[in-house]
């Protein structure tokens, strides 16, 4: 990966670039609205919702949502990841020179799952979204690539790894029997490790997403009357991105960190202690280990170095991630996994959230943006899903 | 419904009327790509598959496909047939005068059923679509709708259509029953009839979707090079739509009417002789009843009299649907009912259609339009299709 010294500061500027080079590359996604989704959001919780919580016998909170869907599950590999990946190859592309990437080669590793539900260690479909996406952007710019997954992985996680003329390395089924096969390939190889979301170049690429959906919000509201845009103006007052290693939510946030009217949040599962994000800004100290199995298996990995201080996180329940994916899939009509649907969740369930945009937006309302941020699932996996309720 | 004598002529110009009146009510769609879809389509079938037909023994077609998905899903109540139902009320109005039509109001009746796979008997979501888009455009010009469902519809159904302030008028469960009760409400009221498909106002609305789709594969193709584009023009070779009562089938002829080079196609399910659109071509004949239960629900109608002499029409099996539908999940992360998987079906299984491809397109291939016409559908009706297989 190229060196922390010499890669872009944070800044949206930044972003711009990075967008400059990955854009060739990527699928620039729809943005997708949806009036019923805005009333579900806009209504008030039902007061015995709040049973057993530090709202009992609280008057639920009355915000007004218009929301915005930025649906990267239609994003080449199924997911945002291809953003980071793209431009962390083209960054090194550039910096070491193209002969030089192609001789040496790139590596990550992957947990090789290809079911969310059938999870046989607790690693998570963020790496297996990285490691593919890594395997598209080096198979597209010609360059080899050496994904080290599990020897137990599924079939068709070989086979959709080697459709992109990957050189598969299989290893123990564990992270660390998984990170030791990788240090082997890279003495041998010399092959650059492109981490999964703790690293500048990552950070930039996956910022695009914010980028391209203030670009589109303003598109569609530029003609919009007064009933579809009672604000009169294009600002989106916050975007909600899922919340795993904080690759997405660091980029976004760099995206709109000179535009204080636009408030960034991140979003988590709470099951087992997935929460570390929030956890860890309580704590005043990032939380280096993660240990569960919530369903928004692609947020179990620990939030990163370099994005652990981001502000403004939220948690819901496994119940509340189900409940909002439900909607999202039938009134929506986007196929997506469970971690694609935590941000909705955190809007329709959160009671502190649920507040702030009704203090902040009043009767005006806020123009939300919600990440989408992958669709990389199956049918036989969200059946499960709905099975155990 | 505006006099038959004083409708626009069926004609590319008159689509292009249509949607001039319409576009500020519906959703511009977006359009998909996906290169595995491209690639599985262009994958020869298997040998074994035609064991038992006309095939048997033969070389299998390699056909070769880029496909243009027209997310109609995502259109507004989650169908095509939104844009039918504000032309039919735009016309109306400009014909009778607005303070006519919100004088008499709007009348049509709908099955009320709101699963798939629990039709309590043969009608279909094609009039439960159509019925829901008829009480949306009502709602939204300020027009009174009267909707006539059975007593036993879905709480969710008659809350459904209640959501937009349509009168909800009770009748038992049959059609014939349902129609009766229509007739009544127009007797005591004066309401206008809007049939779901066989009226040329609901097809003009209805073929704005090939012309929306014609104008976005221009925009997508512009700027491709040769690997994404290598015929070098932005000329759909064929656009293939669901067949159900022909509204959108017969729409879309009449929008490429003039352009001889794009080939338009209808897919329909062949399960207990849900194939009448075919049938009826081969017998010289409409045939005006089906009774089939297909899971393609949206296509258990029979053919309209204005639509039957629609050409180059192909049927595919219940399984070959659901296999279709399933890629379309996971693979595109559209959520979609079974009807709108039909089209696909037909590219991926019908040996017929997969050699007119290969013979006609030749080593370049056809650029292929396929209008996923809807998305009604539940998370629990889609886990019962597949827990069967």
């Amino acid at each position: 990966m190229a060196d922390h010294n010499t890669c872009p500061v944070l800044t949206p500027d930044s972003v711009r670039a990075a967008y400059s080079l990955i854009s060739p590359y990527i699928h620039r996604t729809p943005v997708l609205r949806s009036k019923t989704l805005d009333r579900i959001a806009s209504t008030p919780q039902e007061e015995s919702a709040f049973k057993g919580t530090a709202f009992e016998g609280q008057k639920p909170a009355t915000p007004i949502f218009r929301l915005y869907f930025k649906c990267e599950n239609f994003q080449k590999i199924g997911a945002f990841k291809a953003r980071g990946a793209f431009h962390a190859l083209l960054r090194l592309c550039s910096e070491l020179g193209i002969d030089e990437v192609r001789k040496r080669g790139v590596t990550t590793h992957s947990s090789g799952k290809q079911d969310n539900l059938l999870a046989w260690d607790k690693s998570n479909n963020s790496e297996g979204n990285h490691a593919q996406a890594l395997a598209l952007a080096a198979f597209t710019l010609n360059i080899p690539a050496h994904i080290v997954m599990p020897s137990i992985s599924t079939k068709s996680k070989i086979a959709g790894t080697r459709a992109y003329n990957a050189r598969v390395i299989f290893s123990g089924s564990t992270e660390p029997e998984r990170v030791a096969i990788v240090g082997e390939v890279i003495k041998e190889t010399g092959a650059i490790l492109v981490p999964p979301y703790d690293h500048p170049d990552i950070i930039l690429g996956q910022g695009t997403v914010g980028l391209e959906l203030q670009t589109q919000v303003e598109d569609l509201l530029k003609d919009s009357d007064t009933e579809n845009n009672p604000k009169g103006d294009s600002v989106l007052n916050a975007v909600i991105t899922p919340l795993g290693g904080g690759g997405l939510l660091a980029g976004t946030a760099t995206y709109f960190s000179t535009k204080p009217s636009t408030n960034v949040f991140g979003a988590e599962p709470s099951f087992e202690g997935g929460d570390d994000g929030r956890r860890g800004l309580a704590y005043g100290s990032r939380i280096p280990t993660v240990s569960t199995l919530t369903i928004a298996d692609g947020l179990r990995t620990p939030v990163g170095e370099i994005n652990w201080t981001l502000g403004g996180i939220f948690a819901v329940t496994e119940q509340q991630i189900k409940d909002a994916m439900k909607l999202l899939l039938e009134r929506l009509k986007v196929f997506i996994e469970p971690s694609a649907a935590v941000p909705f969740a955190v809007i329709l369930f959160d009671e502190d959230f649920r507040r702030i945009v009704m203090k902040e937006g009043g009767k005006g309302g806020w123009d939300v943006g919600v990440v989408l941020s992958g669709g990389n699932t199956t049918v036989e996996a969200v059946c499960r899903l709905y099975k155990e309720s």
